[in-house]
């Protein structure tokens, strides 16, 4: 068990993301974490992340399960390349992205999500994940983490002028 | 071809949503308009939401597909039932949302959205989506919109506590 949120592994150039850069003041900050090979965030929506009345906004909730997900891509193969839990892991990003709406997310209280590796491939890991409210799984997810294509690096990118 | 958002035309109980809601001054506020048959978002995001520097963040591509896919199930499923554009849409809640992150979507400029609908029933509507940037598909999304369930309406979330 390591006190070390994956997200603050990463180096900074990736560190800037909306849903969980540590440098993105104005983003959401997630924090996932290893645990004996799964993982797990926690996160508590504010009232601005509203879907209807009492109810949490799904894009967030999409959100979470995307930044969870490709954390657990980063830190299983980094595991499984023989890195510590501190060492700055592979980059990952998302090829695609399942969310399940199994029951609606009350407002007010943490969420817990936990995440598992379905697949672990070297240029490819598959990640399950559930979101739950109040000890109940309220959704589910499953992210497709791709290794990050040379061309979408930083350096890359403003080359191109993006 | 009518000038009235989707969501402009959403009662107020249903106008706080962080995606898509007019009255939520903190949320995104995206506006989705019916062009015969189909549907077409025009989103621009800002700074913070980035993914990696360049690049936008793949959560608010998934949030943009969540409120443009329920706009899209409300209103065809009001022009199913011979509603005019202007008139209260039925409420529809995202049971799953899919999305496919086809290319990197540069920052910086406006992104397009496309949705059609895939299956139109009473209780469920499916909905295919495409996000473009700079002229070029960069995500395709798809959200199954189901009925609200009267035990999710406002008065029912607060009789329950949340």
């Amino acid at each position: 068990m390591t006190d070390i949120a994956i997200q603050d592994t990463y180096p900074e150039d990736l560190s800037q993301c909306y849903g969980c850069g540590r440098l993105n003041e104005l983003g959401l900050q997630l924090k996932t974490y290893w645990r004996d090979g799964e993982t797990l965030s926690h996160f508590t929506p504010e009232a601005r992340h509203t879907a209807i009345p009492g109810y949490v906004y799904g894009g967030l909730i999409a959100s979470l399960f995307d930044c969870h997900g490709t954390a657990t891509a980063a830190a299983a193969a980094r595991h499984a390349e023989g890195g510590a839990p501190g060492d700055a892991p592979p980059r990952f990003v998302t090829a695609s992205l399942q969310v399940d709406f199994d029951k609606p997310t009350p407002l007010g209280g943490p969420l817990e999500i936990h995440g598992r590796v379905d697949e672990l491939k070297e240029r490819r890991v598959i990640v399950e994940m559930t979101l739950s409210a109040e000890g109940v799984v309220r959704a589910r997810g499953r992210v497709v983490a791709a290794r990050m294509p040379a061309s979408m690096t930083p350096q890359a990118a403003a080359l191109a002028g993006a």
